[in-house]
């Protein structure tokens, strides 16, 4: 029995005692977009350092002028010159829950439940975004010191607070401690499979920048009846605006929003082409059938390629039950953009705020109140030495080839650790389409917890060879 | 001493106890739009029956399928075959508070305050709209009842509970008790005065219809990083139909909604001119310059003769603190319509409906949940006796003219009241464009229920002459 295979029996042998600790993970509702549950994030981070502690840990809950960072560092037994020393990222931060009144069980009371179609799965905010994900890797560190009494490898875990939240305080904190936190590459899990069979390696992420806007119409709220008719509704402003984002082929209508956007190399175009991918499936999953990104691209570029304008919420006037005749003195919106390419965050967030100035009537006003923040897209090379090894183990373990993919959604840690920390990120993760992060019901099968957990145990053994 | 000077005499000193009762009422939250108000609602109700029974009316709590109404009724000691029968009619529900932050003190804790300006103020949700305003004509019937121990005409009391949601059960109620509510003509006190010296009877009122629509993209919120791009968000479907409700010069754009709309007579765009009225004030004193409705028309022509459709509330997606990168399932708003001329509400509606639909891109689904009431606009003859009487009887208690105006607001009781009871509206009310109805920090003046109490001692006193 090689070293790997005693630790994946452990694994194996401790899943009921790692759901547990999930649960338990899970039971904090740790909103980091949120200042109410300021400090049940912090409970969080706490929860974390013990765990890590318990397991010979030098871990550590280090304050930020946000929500707190986890830094743990695990030094093997057996340290040779080549052993090597990676990071491992993930974040114990989750996203709001509402709709609350949608979750068909509470949000924060996680239930593990045999499904119709005969899966177990694991339902919660943060199951799989990232709570469920992070705690892979844990588990995997868990049973290679239960198995050997040590890790194979130097590891450093990095467990952030503030993903959901634009990371406001990252790129300071990895300025601060870089010679920390600096190691031959990074293994970030938040990320998803190709399907439940198939494993997959993420190598292409889109961007983020978000912006709130606030426009002023009259300065206090009216009566329709009184000044409908002459006074200016901001929330007609507001629409004509978000209205003028994108024109009939889907397309962002925002001056210089394309600048820095390449076409897609005919080379990438075909792997993704045989992929297989069923556009209907992926759209009829979600109620849907007719892409809504620009005309003449395939959804997995639109998704993955193609940077994209969406109104995140909306909202003024009157809301409650029943008519009122209102005409409000404020109409708000949250927009994020996803950049691919070489688009900068700054930039699109000066074009942003052009834009909606230049449509701006007279006599409205308008207010910018994002957080600033945001992160160009990444690209990472399929021939990196770190996502080899990965891709082996994965296919060791699943019996498939791991598929190298593109993901639409934002990790911006990726850019800074390669920015800040010199180093290439392996996106590895075991979340799937159906998980609803984000949503409502949101989940983790139970497959994936299990397989995950195995699958970092074959890649930390792999590293070390 | 003539009767009417008596009664003046009676209303000014009772004023103190007038003002006690008021704010007595103005505690009862009697919010119609929101169920969560129904029993205050009822309790309001009851108030006004206990105040006018003690007064030696015939009154009764009605009950409709919605809120109740209440109906009073006074028969003098010396009736004769001329002793007029008129009916007063007022509402006792309020509109909603929110933005309750917005409020200097609590809205259903009234407040006396003597303002910097010198003038006193009642502040309170319903001050002026329409508690203050209906316990005018009740503190002037106590007034003739303690001065002659008696009323100089017959006197029937509607008190309305709906009018805030667009009275749904007000038209079955009057055609159910027609023979008891038709009188000689009616009372409405439930506008303005033309400024704070100048009384005024409003002869023309713009109808009212309005409509809730529900866009529905994707079945369940999605991760704007997974789907955006491909999945079709239905705030940017919302925006792009609210976007298209308005041309660039103002002009409503839906098929068919100025049928029935005529241009202004030149005799009355005369007559509006020579009230000097003063756009920029009216404008500057909710932080506007630019009249915002169709180009060409004056100010008053837009409120008073021009219909409007306006968006009294919009939302979809995550409102809440912070940043969240949802693509929403959902998008929401509330819209109204005020109408002029033969503008019929049902009609409007559908051509709304329409419009919507015929803009909704595949994929999405429209509801429709407005509750399908409304009310066409009303006009009333300046040369109607009951307007001619008072308007004297207000001359002689402002010492100026009062203007027979036009006002952009919706009283639809008085297109029903003429429908199905044959019975013209006089509109006497002394509210001011200030008194923030429908808004946080709702006040009345001081000066126009003490005026407005002593306005219709006279008019009842003319009435009997």
């Amino acid at each position: 029995m090689t070293d790997t295979t005693t630790a994946l029996a452990a694994a194996d042998k401790g899943l009921e005692n790692s759901l547990e600790r999930l649960f338990e993970f899970l039971r904090i509702p740790s909103i980091s977009t949120d200042a109410a549950y300021k400090s049940d994030c912090e409970k969080a981070a706490h929860w974390v350092v013990t765990e890590l502690t318990s397991l010979g840990f030098a871990a550590e809950v280090r304050p930020t002028p946000g929500r707190p960072m986890v830094v743990a560092h695990f030094t093997p037994k057996a340290m040779t010159a080549k052993t090597p020393h990676v990071l491992f990222y993930g974040h114990y931060d989750v996203q709001p829950v509402d709709p609350v009144e949608l979750w068909h069980s509470p949000p924060f009371e996680p239930v593990r439940k045999k499904d119709d179609d005969g899966a177990e799965r694991l339902y919660g905010r943060g199951a799989a975004d990232d709570k469920g994900q992070l705690m892979t890797f844990v588990e995997a560190a868990r049973a290679w010191i239960t198995a050997t009494g040590s890790l194979p490898i130097k590891a450093t875990f990095l467990i952030e607070g503030e993903e959901e939240s634009g990371s406001p305080s990252l790129i300071p904190f990895l300025k601060e401690n870089k010679a920390e936190l600096s190691c031959a590459a990074a293994f970030v899990c938040d990320s998803n499979m190709w399907d439940e069979k198939t494993p997959a390696i993420t190598t292409r992420l889109r961007g983020l920048v978000h912006e709130e806007i606030t426009i002023t119409g009259p300065r206090i709220d009216l009566h329709s009846g009184m000044y409908g008719g002459a006074a200016m509704n901001p929330i007609r402003v507001l629409t004509k605006i978000l209205a003028a984002l994108h024109d009939r082929n889907g397309k962002v209508t925002i001056p210089g929003f394309y600048d820095g956007v390449k076409p897609l190399p005919a080379a990438i175009r075909k792997q993704w082409q045989s992929l297989k991918f069923s556009e209907k499936k992926f759209m009829n999953d979600v109620g849907l059938s007719v892409p809504a990104g620009e005309k003449g691209k395939s959804v997995l570029e639109q998704i993955w390629a193609r940077p994209t304008a969406e109104v995140n919420g909306i909202w003024g006037g009157y809301t409650g039950a029943g008519a009122k005749t209102v005409l409000p003195s404020k109409a708000h919106a949250k927009l994020t953009f996803r950049l691919v390419g070489q688009q900068k965050p700054e930039k699109i967030l000066k074009a942003v705020q052009k834009f909606i100035k230049d449509l701006l009537p007279k006599d409205c006003k308008v207010e910018f109140s994002g957080n600033g923040g945001g992160a160009p897209a990444s690209e990472i090379s399929g021939d990196n030495v770190y996502i080899k090894k990965s891709a082996a183990a994965l296919k060791a373990e699943f019996n498939r080839a791991a598929v190298l993919m593109g993901s639409g959604g934002s990790i911006p840690i990726v850019r800074n650790f390669k920015d800040i920390l010199g180093m290439d990120s392996v996106l590895v993760g075991f979340g799937l389409n159906d998980d609803a992060i984000h949503s409502p019901n949101e989940k983790y099968n139970l497959s994936s917890f299990q397989k995950g957990i195995r699958s970092w145990v074959r890649i930390m053994g792999a590293l070390a060879e």
